[in-house]
């Protein structure tokens, strides 16, 4: 399954730590494609763990994390406008 | 055809400006789901203006805009973990 991952952690109280922690865990399982985004390849066993991590760190009512699933990557085309990380060289 | 749209302003120079510039672009075609992402059905020929007018306030080195195009809005699957944006609620 192919996914999309986006979260917008609150700068409040340990926000910043938080943030971190959210970043590290995000690229054990997935690709850093921009601020706060991850794409990838992911099976339903890693989002289960993937979800039960996240959701140890972010607090519910101010933190957000939105994920895409897509059975088939090619299902979703992507277009870049304006800078390309430079993490995806990778890709193309 | 249901697209999903992140961007990642960089705050250097009059990037405050253009963020917010970005954010009313976005918002006359998209709906506004979390920070810096939107989301939405929207007809090629929208797209097209959409991209140009973003095109004319992004600097194409510091700025990036991702665009995920599904041509169909059940192909994509999407899971809340956390907060979800009031802006929402008109969708569940």
């Amino acid at each position: 399954m192919y996914v999309v991952l986006v979260y917008d952690i609150s700068g409040l109280g340990n926000g910043q730590k938080i943030l971190g922690k959210v970043f590290k865990i995000c690229k054990k399982y997935l690709t850093h494609i921009q601020n706060s985004v991850f794409e990838g390849e992911i099976t339903e066993g890693q989002i289960v763990k993937l979800k039960s991590e996240l959701n140890k760190l972010i607090r519910k009512n101010i933190d957000s994390v939105i994920i895409f699933k897509s059975r088939n990557e090619k299902w979703l085309d992507k277009e870049f406008w304006g800078k390309k990380d430079d993490a995806l060289s990778n890709f193309f």
